[in-house]
């Protein structure tokens, strides 16, 4: 059995708590769709396109690993592909409580389970919208994202 | 790629929310490893022999799952197995903040990671222990584990 | 003595889980009012009239139970009805928090009590603004709303 | 409609914080029915005699509340007394949890349901097992207790 | 040694949980420096000076209180003051989880720790929106801040 | 003002985890007492003396941090010490809401303020009680604890 799993988020940007993820699913399993939304629902700091190019750039190096673009529903994305199995880094348990009822929403419309990582404790503070008000600051990020993210935010924010 | 899990718990006695658990993990896995621990720290109601049978009965049309006993570290025995994945159901913020410390001491010891499976709806209230209480004052189980197990219940409590 | 119950929210729109609550209120209660927020923070998806008729159609059937708009103070609400007891669905713990903030503060305010009662397991992932979302993307939300919502749904988002 | 509730626990000894759910339940309700559970888990520093005593004392100026014992499922309690609501306190979070899952068992086997009572913020952080062990080392819990409990309980630890 | 420590918010407005924890913070250490946010994402209901003056006022007879106002990292504050402890009011769990994220990011970027200091029950619903909300329907906010507080707030909302 | 803390625990044995805690309250502020519970509910691995000896060898390059054994109330303690801040580690939510019971019946009992301090993210998941139960089955601990702490377990557990 091939094992196929989608991550999805707004990825704005990739942060290193993502990328820790989408390694350990990479080891897991055959094939990790990272999947882009296009439409987030705040203005975000990067294009679409600077966001896929942060994610590509990021993990080239990662076997099985594809990066693409969706909208609409999760589930459909899931069906286009084939794949049945969603996965998604965990926090907190304030986390969980929103997340479990996303992907028992999922599975109530498409049969589509979502599996939850624990994120690495050393980076169990990140998200993107934390490191962007740091970095809007003048905060130093360079051990929190890549360092193309880290470069783009520095020229982003001055 | 062959992915493999452990699915760990005592199972004393399997509910249909285990049930769920392992039906999910054997559509989504080429290979999903039932691991019972033999000495629970409370004094189980079913010896090891019995939770394995009803284990063993209650999947016995799933393919790619076996039901094996284990003693001492999980993370030994998906070193033995050669499994770098567990499984582990969730039910609620509360189950997550303990699963999520055992997830990360097994990645510490060894590099295994824990995929978290939210629990289906309908048996998120569900587990073992409350399950025994309501029958041995003879509430009816029937339709919360399987069948084997609620007639072993009902011999057993009364 | 007669236990009239003031059951609040925008209700935008009503959805299974809150005509799970309002079924169970009339079961339990003389008398249920449903109140329905004039004006919600983000803009509503229906108006305060397609809001309330939805209600009113969904809960004919059921004793007891009348529905009405309010603006301002849900405590004020209250006193003007003869009321002193308000129900709210909960869902998860993360709702526990910001509701118990409110019962209290209502508490505070008109020695108005709050009832929290557990939502359904099986609708305990619904949600207004989930609905929405999803409906919005061409998913099927039939198997959670009312018929004359999927329907409204259906003519509004496409 | 006559509308009666059960209020159940161990109350090894009833607190300020279990009559502050009383009182307010006897407010709202026509009956309350205390249910003392006879047999708690850990032995309890009270006799069944004594906590219904303590409970009748400090409740006996209260209109329409009754002290019981029960063993065994409350569900039947509940059908024995012709009652279809449960009421419980809740304190935090984590309370409500564990009680969510009693909740949903209890309406499973019964259609019971349960009704969640946010306790006083003035009592949010007592206990019976937190108010013994204070009392235990000699510490006043004269304001946190009914009088007849404080010094039931200073003679029972000296 | 100097204990000295920052307590940074938006203080839109000071309210009497906020004097709570200042009142604790300055019984126990030699300094505190309350720092005002000068911009809150939501348009304030009170500009920067009123906020300073309404907690200047409420704190003029705690010794070792001070009151200035910030803007970006609160770090940077930190470091420019010399203090290297935050104090934060917790009134919950779900306000744990995000400010522990907070905490952690602020001792990554600069080796500041932060103490937590639970709200007294009394206050733990309290917070300046929901005061704010209250206030803006006529609801009477008199004993839950300080009264240049209520007597602004009344002006403000008719 | 001296600023002194009470750090309190059963310390069966100390972790990193704990050290942690201690060095950042050393840091911050003059007198750090760790109170070693002398009877601990459950029976514990190690006796006081050797709890006691493990800690002071653990902190002994530590300025202003003493180690002392107690029975009784913590707020006792407190007293007699003429110390009136406790400090508690945080690892996660849930331990946050038992930990505000204690914190707020301190402060009822003696007015004495506890301050959480939240775990470095690398110590997150730590516990004297895991680290037993991994030393028990003969997993490596050695970078969870102290060297001494280490090689007494191994002797303990073999």
């Amino acid at each position: 059995m091939t094992v196929a799993v989608v991550y999805p988020g707004s990825f704005d940007p990739v942060t290193n708590g993502h990328l820790d993820v989408i390694e350990r699913a990479a080891e897991g399993f055959d094939r990790v769709v990272v999947a882009v939304l296009r439409n987030v629902s705040k203005r975000p700091l990067f294009t679409l396109d600077e966001r896929l190019d942060l994610l590509r750039d990021a993990t080239a190096a990662l076997p099985g690993v594809e990066v693409i673009a969706f909208e609409g529903l999760l589930v459909d994305v899931c069906r286009d592909l084939g794949v049945g199995l969603i996965v998604k880094g965990l926090r907190a348990a304030a986390d969980f409580e929103y997340e479990l009822q996303m992907a028992q929403m999922n599975r109530h419309l498409a049969g589509v389970d979502t599996l939850f990582l624990p994120t690495s404790p050393a980076w169990s503070y990140l998200s993107s919208s934390l490191v962007k008000e740091v970095a809007r600051f003048g905060g130093d990020v360079a051990d929190l994202v890549p360092p193309a993210v880290a470069a783009l935010l520095r020229e982003r924010t001055t």
